[in-house]
């Protein structure tokens, strides 16, 4: 059986945990709808909904919280993260900071929901502290009275930061926090089916999360953003933008072919945490390049992907461009382990099949009886 | 479309860089059937053909040596290394000092030729600096002057390795160096189709080969092999094993439906490096399993596997028992990156899809109003 490049609509696997109608523009997560939980649920709830498949009660989350903020703390208090040159990619630096913590803290057997606790509790502090050491500052140890969102803001700068921006982020990780069976997800399960341990699968789905045509490209929107500038540039630049075939950021999805519901949600995030000339711009970069992009390819249903107000919503909380990246894993280590837990339900070796279309029936020459291949 | 489980059967790319012909009992890379190519070419002209795609010319040869001799020191020389504990997985060890060297080489952008080299030519000294390191020992340089296999066991214990041990390991590594589209590979091709960086994709092929279902269980071969002791315990020991529905380890490959072409060279192999009496109680202890699986389960076609051979060479190399899987990532690695090389060319993101079998429609609620779920 072959299946089509990419493994496009190739049901690989059945999961409870979440997923894309992408024709209804709908995304749920064990049961709710994304919009029955944003704004409402914590990031820490939806962890908890996401590892055992219901929100917690009162006691539950209590539990929860007190075990994730009393293990926020690097075991070598980023000793490791001090050997990277400051220059380093910092998704190179969370995926050597997690290989080392989860190393340090002997991640090893059967995935469980403390280990998922345990790695998720961390992350945070990992990004904040690279980019404390890049910039020359020590890091800020975690506050135990915070949220997992406002204490990863207080963190980069020792500033408790404000609450519309902890609103903002908290409700950016609920939206990133799982979406179906995405490359870092599958990567994740992919690892996780060999039986091997938490650790390694997470920071597998890292290096996955890192390329662009996954969780690396919303600094892009920025840079698309500044291009333009001011709200009176916005039609002339996307303008000729189209006119010349160059690609608008932030449009369009493979699964999605109506509006993502996270977008939305996001836009609303973005509005209450942004300045109000940024959201000007933004607002009408979307509203005007839609227009255009409906009007000159009517057939091809393009709307506003996550990515767009993800980068204006982490924009406006303060985050360099290059932590969107490690901010987007920080969120969604939390489905990549409930994804790890699940495929040991049952599990099987996922191993496929390829098909050799290279030469057969060579015959081996000594090194110095071989003639030069020319290319 | 729906897969089977594993995604077993399931043709998800084509290659050019090896193939398992599963029921032939053939392994090919780049045309040339293992055989050809164990005993005769070393790893550095196995690792030039499965990156160019052909064997090296003397002066390709001499060029791929010298830059691979030049470039297996540490950038950080260890110290990442040195913040683990020394009780760690080695694998763990390998996963986190690759990540390490791949952010401090700053490895980025689409794959190349050079990044493979500079990756690969690392392996062995970060394994062995582990080695060192753990055994309170300072890790010993590499010398440019020894072969890929013979400098990794220098670098180990610091003498210089008897020509039938580096023979053993040389072949060992040339036999293990790809394997079609195992899990490991495959999970450094999905995340080298996200457009992530040679680095990370290794990174993560690590952490699937560390799982006991890939590449983790070889040790497991060396403890029953302790178990039955000597060459009279090897009938009383199998028979009550085989009774008593114990696995014995090192018999039977998803793919393979006869002999393992790798098993038959990799015994060769042990027969030379081996004392007589562990060859005796190894290769007695095979033939009477095989005997006797087959008198008991003829319709099932199992038969030895790489394992059985590669945990009987690597004990004779000296190799202490948590060392067989990063050693075995020492040969794989360049497997990995020519695979992550070929997913560059006409590269789609492989995305797949998954049923959701979990509830819809719930209505959240607030924590206080939430009743305990009881499992």
């Amino acid at each position: 059986m072959s299946a089509p490049k990419g493994l496009e609509g190739v049901v690989v696997n059945s999961t409870q945990i979440s997923h894309v109608f992408g024709e209804e523009g709908r995304l749920v997560y064990r049961g709710y709808d994304i919009g029955q939980l944003a704004g409402k649920a914590s990031y820490e709830e939806v962890c908890y909904l996401l590892w055992k498949g219901h929100l917690p009660t009162r006691s539950e989350l209590d539990a929860l919280n007190q075990a994730m903020r009393s293990q926020r703390t690097l075991p070598d208090e980023g000793a490791t993260l001090r050997l990277l040159p400051k220059t380093v990619d910092p998704m190179d630096a969370l995926r050597t900071g997690v290989s080392a913590v989860a190393a340090m803290l002997e991640i090893s057997g059967t995935a469980t929901y403390e280990q998922a606790l345990a790695i998720t509790a961390r992350f945070p502090t990992i990004v904040a502290a690279f980019q404390r050491i890049r910039n020359g500052q020590e890091p800020i140890a975690p506050r135990s009275d915070l949220s997992h969102a406002s204490n990863y803001l207080y963190m980069l700068t020792g500033d408790v930061p404000l609450e519309n921006h902890v609103k903002s982020l908290d409700t950016y990780l609920v939206l990133l926090a799982d979406h179906g069976m995405n490359a870092s997800t599958f990567t994740a399960r992919v690892i996780a089916s060999t039986e091997s341990d938490l650790g390694s699968c997470v920071v597998g789905a890292i290096g996955a999360l890192k390329g662009p045509l996954h969780g690396g490209a919303p600094a892009l929107v920025m840079n698309m953003l500044d291009e333009i500038g001011s709200a009176e540039n916005i039609k002339p630049w996307v303008d000729n933008a189209l006119d010349t075939h160059k690609k608008l950021m932030g449009f369009g999805h493979r699964v999605y072919k109506t509006t993502d519901p996270r977008a939305e949600i996001l836009r609303d995030m973005a509005r209450q945490s942004s300045t109000p000339e940024f959201f000007a711009l933004a607002n009408g970069t979307e509203r005007y390049a839609l227009d255009e992009l409906h009007r000159r390819k009517p057939d091809q249903r393009l709307y506003t992907n996550v990515e767009f107000y993800s980068a204006a919503v982490l924009n406006s909380v303060g985050l360099p461009r290059d932590f969107y990246p490690p901010t987007f894993a920080i969120s969604r280590v939390a489905g990549w382990t409930a994804h790890i837990l699940e495929q040991m339900v049952g599990n099987r070796l996922i191993r496929p099949q390829s098909e050799y279309v290279g030469p057969q029936g060579l015959t081996f020459k000594p090194v110095d009886e071989r003639e030069a291949v020319t290319a």
